[in-house]
């Protein structure tokens, strides 16, 4: 089969691999028909994260071609979401909402593991893992809405839930990527009533506004603190989601955290330095992480069957696996907030 | 008045302060009854942190003396606690329960404020600070367990009410200072099943126990984390207390936090680096800071009153005002968990 490899900082390519077979009772075989491109990928493609060589890629959607004798919960022909990381379903941390961190867990699309960029996957675990999704006539729209639960929606709902986004708040969001972009679209589904989106890019900002920010700061750094705190009498936003990830970022969530509240983290960290002393003295706490996307799924996929929430639309890039490469170019070169590859059908 | 003055590091004597008085309508003139001194004086007796020279102690009880016109929920005679910062009631961290980070609060006994070593205090702000305990006649053990109320037990509880413990949870605090003896009985009280106190100093590990530990780790460091692991089927505990404040009480409060818990830190940081990647890829949270002790305090009156809880027993040397250089001294060289000033009566 045909799937995208890894070969090191900007070495993306199509390549051929073997086809994934049941190796595992508890296995599926899922033929991809969109795969995405993750904010994570462009550390990986940068050459700032470590990745093996090999298949990349770990979101994903497709339609089930194989079981194995164990699984029943899903069936050849259904179309499933996959979580980014599989799970097991029974150990402690899956039993206790954590899927993402189960102990048996592994990430698509690494370590020589077969990813959402290629055209066919084995699932394990794949009655833990994989989410059924009903029907097969989905539009366009849902379509793309669907495979953003794999990963961005799960993961900036993960900021808005770790932050403890509630009705009627006034919160924020730092960094206007395909996440924090989903983490407008998360406080906004929770009930806050004011969301203050921190973007200078006029297509984000569109998005921002569209999935409900009710405010723009293009500002950055000390600047950015100081507007927000003009717009919030002072006090800083009621919960606050941090979705980028480095030093910059942190700081700036911090200082525009009203005392008492959230930061909600989510970004990968690189060169972070938690503000202790900010914390204990402003009572601000800190949550997130790795988002529990299989938990999340199942939450957010009536609303997205509803056309009540369309995270798709942090999708505004599509190509085919053909040009997998310009995908990778288009987000690296901010041309895409996120990239979309269509893979079978 | 006869008061406690800071003079500098390992400088605690006893010296004459003007009477407090009426200064604005909102104060009210407490004279203490008793006193106490706090591991955060530690700090300053050793000269770690910096105090202001002059009056020094912010936890105390006492009975009201006089009342300025605009004071009407307390009245002369009242005895009362004050919570160790004053605060308005009237502004948004007020309103949103975070007295502790009122904008227009302060700390009683530091920066020139009389404190509560010492014979008495202008409280600002009465009606909002002070909490009145019903009736007078209460026996010794009670009044201590009030005096607790002022700063330490609703520290311990801060620590337990920020790290999310449940009942029928697994818990973990890691500091056997009143504070963190304070915890494991928030944390009991709480409803926690098992409750494990890092501690290896017999007499607060009989403490630990009478407070409701289940089990005693006197192990420290990573030997610490491996057994709290062991403990706990290698998950960590649900919730972690950490009750310090120091790099190494945070690293292991880390090292033995279950995936999706909620580490509670109260301690005031010296010399903390949050370890930012456990925190994202194990899905551990960070809350706490300066407890809102006037919110907690109503809470927990009934609870002393009633007996159920005895947080009085972290006091384990009392001592007068004459002899208040020994209640440091006491706590310096760990003779004493926390020690008691008899002031007034």
């Amino acid at each position: 089969m045909r799937a995208t490899l890894y070969g090191g900082p900007w070495d993306i390519s199509l390549g051929d691999r073997p086809d994934p077979r049941i190796e595992q009772p508890t296995d599926a075989i899922v033929g991809v028909v969109m795969g995405c491109v993750c904010g994570s990928d462009m550390w990986y493609f940068r050459g700032l994260s470590p990745h093996a060589l090999g298949p990349i890629g770990h979101e994903f959607m497709g339609i089930v071609e194989e079981i194995g004798d164990d699984v029943s919960r899903i069936s050849p022909g259904d179309l499933v979401i996959a979580p980014f990381l599989w799970c097991c379903g029974d150990c402690r941390p899956c039993k206790s909402g954590w899927p993402s961190n189960c102990l048996d867990g592994g990430s698509f699309g690494n370590h020589g593991h077969d990813g959402g960029q290629g055209e066919a996957v084995r699932s394990p675990y794949a009655d833990a893992t994989l989410v059924k999704v009903p029907g097969h006539d989905h539009d366009a729209a849902t379509m793309k809405s669907l495979l953003a639960l794999s990963d961005v929606m799960c993961t900036g709902h993960h900021a808005a839930v770790s932050a403890g986004v509630q009705s009627g708040q006034t919160v924020a969001v730092v960094g206007d990527g395909a996440v924090g972009l989903c983490a407008v679209l998360a406080a906004h589904r929770l009930g806050a009533q004011r969301i203050i989106a921190l973007s200078r890019n006029p297509g984000r900002q569109k998005v921002a506004k569209d999935f409900g920010a009710t405010d723009i700061v293009p500002e950055r750094g000390d600047e950015a603190v100081e507007r927000v705190r003009d717009l919030t009498d002072g006090y800083g936003a009621d919960a606050v989601m941090e979705c980028v990830g480095t030093g910059q970022s942190m700081d700036t969530a911090f200082g525009i955290a009203a005392v008492g509240s959230i930061v909600g983290a989510v970004g990968v960290p690189h060169d972070v330095v938690v503000p202790i002393n900010t914390m204990i003295f402003s009572n601000i706490g800190l949550r997130g992480g790795v988002a529990p996307a299989r938990r999340y799924i199942p939450e957010l996929l009536p609303d997205v069957l509803a056309g009540t929430i369309d995270p798709g639309r942090v999708f505004d890039y599509e190509t085919d696996l053909d040009h997998v490469l310009d995908a990778y170019q288009a987000m690296d070169e901010r041309r895409a907030i996120k990239s979309l590859v269509h893979i079978g059908s």
